[in-house]
Parts: structure tokens; C-alpha cells; sequence
């Protein structure tokens, strides 16, 4: 006979110092509160020391990023041998920053999974090094690399990747590059997925139908479309180091869907 | 009017220098061969020097590994947050090599995704340093850490993972915890998942209900259990270099399961 009682679901398990201007929860009610970009970066910070190198960060998040959108593109029904000769096709639009290096991560294993990739991304001399080490791998794919809008598809693609924006230089809005890119985004009719979007105080340059945060949310504007969560994988301890009490939302999953709550 | 003919789908997609003694093929109908380790080994030295370091490597099997664990576990229907008061419980059996620090990496996934996770790692003066790094950042979850066989519950859990054989150091199999982690897994009477299990010539010491092989399978005997295949993120102009001519045949999936062709 079993006697045990039912503990009563706790929907509130992650509590954060200074609860943030946004909350959100996930498809079984979790509330998953957003913070302040600062307490996010000390986050990374805190699991960097431990470990936890951008060069991993790097791979899960193109990982799952990738497993994302191969879900956005139609997963196994598009996805098939029978198929091999409609590839669809992804526009993967980074600047030079982590966040275009996560976007080139992404684009490699889309890549890899016969998806037709074409990335963009602007001529600097000189990139950070973690852009430089994507880029060589993602070469080795035989994914299409351009450096001007020029070469950009006109027609529609399938799916377009907005890695543009870093969450410290918003005068590369400004830049000729940047503005460019944005303008043909807006102007093909492909849906768009931005992963890791910054806070954005003045309007998105680029409106997006799905945003992907990574670890724990930002507070979003409303032009980030339906917000994602993914899993990069910090330990609750380290989480606690920087004063956030932790249980995993995700469940058996590494992408979750959040709703403003 | 579509008047575009259907190309006939070509099914034997790879193709290795040395057929092998073993072909597996996909759930669509692929052809995947197997390699003799030699050309395995090549394989990951070329990605490698291309930048698939070890670490990420160890990331992105980490991942994979533990998603396809998850499932194996129950996936939403034992992890929700209804569930939280019955964990599933996973014993995580490692040698100190690169095999024992992809395991590690899976159980800190396992871990974050709140399963209860029971490393056994039995204790060395000096360790390889991918399997250190593993342990720091594992050691941050909250998961347990065991090096001795008396520490490991008596009772069935939930699964159980191998990771206690490497490719190249045979004699491993004669040492005392080496034989005594075996016997453990042999008399608890969970299922067994090896990760990245080698060929072995004289007979398992575990015998598995799943394998999980990294990229391109090698020639497994038969207690290696049913055989699923796991991308590891490795470039077609890589597989190119060491002379294979390679389609992924993983669809829309980072982890497939074989079928012996």
C-alpha cells in the first residue's frame, strides 16, 4: 500500500538576487525569471574558471542551436534521403564577435547535416580568435562563406540566423556592414531566428520570429519573437557562486520554449 | 506541371578506403561501413589539427551522450517536475583515459539535467588532464564521486554507463578496480550503456545493452548490445583527408541507432 503523499510541485526554483524587470515560464510552469545582462556575463565568467571554456560553450551552443533549427526546417520530414535534392537552405548572417562565432558553430553543424548554408560575414584584418577557429572548421564543410550583401541569395531562403548584434558594441549598428545585412533580412521574406540577442534599447535592426537565450534569459524586447531557452550546460554550483539559486527547467530537453508569464 | 523526375536514392553514401568486415545500415536504409580503429584514430588526429580539439570534442559527445541517456530513462515522461522526488539514478563507471572523460562529461550533463549521477573513478596519483578538467567541472553539479567498489549502491539503478575500456590499453582489464567495477556491473542488474566502446578481441567484461560509437563505427562483437552512432561534429573535407568519401547519414539527428546489414 502506498502511503507517501505528494509533495506539492514547486513552480519557483530558480531565484535570482535582484528579480529582474521579466519573467517567464516553461511548457509545465516553471518560472524561469530573466536577469540583467551583468549578472549574466559574471555567470560565464564564473563557469570560464571552472572549466568551462568558451570553446565548449561554443560547441554546445552550436549543438543545440543546430538541433533548433533543423527543427524549424522541418526536422525528418524534410531531412530524408529522398530529399537530397532540395537541401534547404540557411542564411547565417555574424558579425565579428562571441556571438557570430556561436552562429559559425551553428552554421558548421548545419553543415554538416547536408544543410545549404551560406554565411556572411564582414572582411575585418584582423578577428577575434575564437571567430578565426570557427571559421576554419566550418570551412572544412564545404558551407558557402560571402563577405558582401551582394552575394546574398535574392530569392527566399529557408531559414535566416541573425548572429549580428554583440551585447556590449551597439555602434556596430551604425557600421555599412551591419546595415546592410539588416536591410536584406528584412527585405527577403525568410523567417528569422536570432540566437543569443542582446537587450536591445533602441529596436531590433532585424525583427525575429524565434529568439534563442543561452543559460538564463535576458529581458527581451517584444520584436525577439517566441523566446527559446538553451541548455549550455553550467553546473548548479557555479550558478550559486554568483548568488542564484538553481534547478535545472529543462527537463530531458537541451531547447525549451518560454512564455512571458 | 512537375515534370522533374525522381533521382533514385542512392544508399551506399560512404565509402572507406578498406571495406571493412562489418556494415550497419541506418533506419532510412543508409549504408554505414565500420573502419578498423587505425582509420578512426586517423580521423579524429585530422579533425583535430583542424581544431576539433579533444575538449570540444568532449563536450559535444558529452551532450549527445547524455541526450541520448535522457531518453533512454524515461525522457518527458520520467523527467517533469511532478517526478522531482524520483530521480532516476545512473552509475557512472570510468577509467582514467579519454573514454572515462567522455563519460564524465555525459554524467555532468546527466547531472545538470537533475538526474542523480554516481561517478565511480578509481583514484590515480597523476591523471590524464582532459580527465581532470572533466572532474572539476563535474565536481560543481552536486553529483556524487566514488573510488572505491563498496561506495557504489547495492541495490539496481537506473542504468548504468560504461566507460571503463580504452582502444589501446588491453591489459587495463587485469587490474583490481578495473575487475571489480566488471563484477559490480555484471551483478546489479541494470542496462548497460558503453560509450565509445572498443573492438575487443578476447570478449567483453560487460556486456551492454546499447553502444554508443563516436562518428564512424568500428566492427563491434556482439555484446556490445544494440549499436547507435553519435556525430561528433566532424567536417566531410576531414573524413576527404584520410580517404573516405562521406554523406552524413545522421537526417536531422546527432544520434542514430545501426542495424547490422
Amino acid at each position: 500500500e502506498n502511503i507517501l503523499e505528494a509533495k506539492p510541485i514547486v513552480y519557483r526554483q530558480i531565484k535570482v538576487p535582484q528579480p529582474g524587470t521579466k519573467e517567464y515560464c516553461t511548457d509545465s510552469g516553471l518560472v524561469v525569471p530573466s536577469v540583467p545582462y551583468e549578472l549574466h556575463k559574471r555567470l560565464l565568467v564564473a563557469a570560464e574558471r571552472h572549466g568551462l571554456s568558451l570553446e565548449r560553450r561554443l560547441e554546445m551552443t552550436g549543438v543545440c542551436a543546430s538541433q533548433m533549427s533543423l527543427t524549424l526546417l522541418g526536422g525528418p520530414n524534410r531531412l530524408t534521403p529522398k530529399n537530397v535534392h532540395q537541401r534547404p537552405t540557411v542564411a547565417l548572417l555574424c558579425g565579428p564577435h562571441v556571438q557570430g562565432a556561436q552562429g559559425i558553430s551553428c552554421g558548421r553543424h548545419l553543415a554538416n547535416h547536408e544543410v545549404e548554408v551560406i554565411l556572411f560575414l564582414p572582411n575585418f584584418v584582423k578577428m577575434l580568435d575564437s571567430v578565426t577557429t570557427e571559421l576554419v572548421l566550418y570551412c572544412k564543410t564545404g558551407g558557402k562563406q560571402v563577405s558582401s550583401i551582394k552575394d546574398l541569395p535574392d530569392s527566399p531562403v529557408d531559414l535566416i540566423i541573425n548572429c549580428l548584434d554583440c551585447h556590449e558594441n551597439t555602434f556596430l549598428m551604425d557600421q555599412p556592414w551591419y546595415r546592410a545585412a539588416a536591410d536584406w533580412a528584412n527585405q527577403n521574406r525568410a523567417p528569422v531566428l536570432s540566437i543569443d540577442p542582446p537587450v536591445s534599447g533602441q529596436g531590433l535592426a532585424v525583427e525575429a520570429k524565434w529568439s534563442l537565450s543561452l543559460c538564463l534569459p535576458l529581458p527581451l524586447a517584444e520584436g525577439a519573437g517566441r523566446v527559446y531557452l538553451c541548455d549550455i550546460g553550467v553546473p548548479c554550483h557555479v550558478f550559486q557562486e554568483v548568488g542564484i539559486r538553481y534547478h535545472s527547467p529543462f527537463g530531458c530537453k537541451f531547447v525549451i520554449p518560454l512564455h512571458s508569464a
